[in-house]
């Protein structure tokens, strides 16, 4: 990133309770405190990185109201209520300037069919295809190679980015935020086994995403056999995740990389899922419910549940059998230890 | 989807033995018998949702020959030999008209190499790329931003959607289905470690894909070492999979999403592969095996067998372990009662 | 692929220590021992194939200096220092037929940016999309229908294949090679709970990938939240891998498929990773570790340390451990014995 901030800049974007010392040097970068050098700037998030606070180089320091330290020469103590917070306001300003809004506009080697519409606001970059009957909503961009399918709605200020592919006749609320080779609307995987072979149950449902969901690369969301698959409002999904068809998913809801979510299973809302999760189908998992990472569901989970394990278990209990599990050369040992005391006899065992 | 069907649409296409009563909604949809509304369609296909029917308010329910109740108001009860068939078949006509047939043609910013070949009937659609020497087969449809590399053979009939990758010299059957973002033919990851680093192993085999293959979403397929890597006739791969270099997949298998192949591996036919397995490289996997979701699988695998684990196990065998896992806080007490009434001395242990 | 080679032509490039035998075919494949046929070259890279060197019906065959058999009618035993090296001699040749370089020069369908910079030796394929500031070095590839972002380097000699997408501010080294579908520099996933919504953190640090770098198909690397996610020189990543943001990788790692590596992990040089191994974030992995496949990784793991395991344990034990697991049917019986011959009264269990 280039970015170029004075000092005083950087107090008019985090507005600080209290600013000590001074800086000449112009602000070029963030980093963290133990790597940042002059002409960065650095903050104090997690408290047990206040001892760094005293050693950092960087020119700009946002800490927390507590922090009672001075900075050292030609640096810069900004006090201020939530130092991630002020940080995150300033990477927003960042962000501004890696990505600038486009232009409004049809790029012309984009190919864009004549039903289609397109908002005047709206941008479809380079080489992107829409189809006949797809509505691309005021504000929304359309980065590069992205292609909207017959049918399809893209929602108010989404952005689609380099090679995202929507299906026909699916449907992106508004502030829909998907990353690159993102796929909305491909087949669920439906067959019937017919005299020796796999016969192709048509999937004819679609696919609906809620307002401000963020999708990461490469994840992927099958469209329903009949019916929709739903992404709730505010649900924020990682890099190559599947959603199977006829999946609903709820409100909030946080997915971790690489978790597969089989067909017609629901997750209510505010559930949390951590990575490499695999949950089969047709289950519901109740609101507020955690998944750790690597687990393998196959039963309900009910509301403000934590799991863990394949299959998976309540959390506690999965970590104290997980415990248990790595003392089994210790209690092999016990129990031979038994059998000999007792005087039974008992044929060798190897292990 | 937009569809529109009148009653006597619908009997044309599931040609029922019998009908009771009639309805003047025209079909807009299709439900589940929970979830319908007026002018619906639903159907009976698992008989546990038999209660539903009576309670429903599709307008035409799609019923079994054994099923006895009557319709209600303005709706209608069609008996089928096979409900779930039925539907299908009315879901292929849907289909129809989501995806319909797109005139033959390349469309004029698709780029055609010189030395390429493209049936009359095929389509190649918006800003592909076909590279020299390949061959794009009749009614095969390249949709729109596909890649098809030097050398290499679409069958008759394909459906390449956007975003398909297929490298040099791979060979496609007929009417087979990539789903979006599918890449063929990409090295497979073989490195030789020379003085300190890894060197290159040239992958310059093939892919060879068969007929009536479908892949899903994401999926990716290494061209082998030199030889070929292949997928079967009629097997279905879902999305986000990874196939290895010098994999041999049999015919009519089924392999869920984010399934690992390593390299060398021989899946025979009819094996069913669960989501989220791994199978390491050099093994067979026996004709009808079946191998349960997020397995690992490090031996070969006999055909007929069902299993389940890390390392995977005979499957019964596995489930009983995993349940005796669970008992382990219950073992572990019962081994120190028999300590105590055994009068030994032994440390305390934590846990 | 289409090669032709004769007899000559492969001494020349295997530069054998002697040849005994002659034959007339010209070489058009290459193949295993055990399915080479007439036209074909093998080799004996394994020991354990060394039987079937004397019935394999290959044309030539690259032997290692203490073989003694003798080649059949029309037939050449090539015998070299490594018959691997020599095999990866000739398939670096093969590669070049199948992948021959590509004229320099811009081909008129990409759209680049004015303010881009183009080598003059560098090709940009059919319908890419060059974005202004992005520079292009010397001999790189952007194969077709790739996207480099604005402010975004590729080094020189560089192959980026169809569907490649490096998003902004971005930079690979020399000779980097991207497999179709991969994405570098997506936003890392990362939220701060307010008020009942997940707000984004921007991510705006980048990805620095090192020189030599080899990344697999569809696989992922997020960009940092400030400051860089590194991928170091000489490492290799397989297909439909993640990796997080603000992770920094080695020199020189292998990461096999599916992996998926969480924020700010940092693995040190010569790391070996298998497949659909998970890590937890913030932890790190000593130089020349080695993860087993599907191992869970929730603590740092020391250098030269080999791992396996949910959550990992040293590899050692954690094959004990799952030998023991395997055998807890007997372990339960054993303590029941036990409690029967104590006459301990217990309840009757399940199981």
């Amino acid at each position: 990133m280039q970015v170029s901030f004075t000092q005083a800049d950087i107090a008019a974007i985090a507005a600080p309770i209290r600013t000590v010392g001074a800086t000449t040097e112009v602000i070029r970068g963030i980093a963290s405190l133990g790597s940042a050098k002059a002409g960065d700037i650095s903050f104090l998030g997690n408290p047990k990185y206040r001892p760094a606070v005293a050693s950092t180089h960087a020119s700009i320091v946002l800490l927390p109201p507590d922090y009672a330290g001075k900075p050292g020469p030609n640096q810069v103590h900004m006090v201020v209520d939530n130092p991630s917070v002020a940080l995150a306001r300033l990477c927003s300003r960042v962000e501004q300037t890696l990505w600038p809004r486009p232009a409004p506009g049809i790029h012309p080697t984009a190919v864009v069919a004549p039903g289609a519409s397109v908002a005047a606001s709206a941008t479809v970059g380079p080489l992107c295809v829409v189809e006949p009957g797809a509505r691309i909503g005021e504000g929304a961009h359309l980065q590069s190679q992205v292609f909207v399918g017959r049918g399809s709605a893209v929602g108010r200020d989404c952005w689609l980015m380099p090679g995202v592919v929507i299906c026909a006749e699916c449907t992106l609320g508004d502030r829909v935020r998907l990353h690159p080779g993102v796929v909305v609307g491909s087949d669920g995987f439906g067959y019937e086994f017919v005299s020796g072979r796999h016969e192709k149950v048509p999937q004819v449902g679609t696919v609906v995403v809620g307002d401000d969901v963020e999708i990461g690369s490469n994840s992927t969301i099958d469209r329903s056999r009949f019916e929709r698959t739903v992404v709730g409002e505010g649900t924020k999904i990682d890099n190559l995740v599947q959603v199977g068809h006829n999946v609903v998913i709820g409100r909030h809801c946080l997915i971790c990389a690489q978790t597969g979510i089989a067909g017609s299973v629901t997750l209510q809302d505010y559930v949390v899922v951590a990575g490499q999760v695999g949950i089969v189908g047709h289950l519901t998992v109740g609101t507020g419910a955690m998944i750790a990472a690597q687990s393998g569901v196959k039963d309900d989970i009910p509301p403000k549940t934590s799991v863990w394990g394949t299959p998976s278990l309540p959390l506690l209990l999965a970590q104290k059998i997980s415990i248990l599990k790595n003392r089994l050369p210790e209690l092999f040992k016990r129990v031979e230890a038994l059998e000999e005391k007792a005087g039974g006899k008992r044929k060798a065992r190897k292990g």
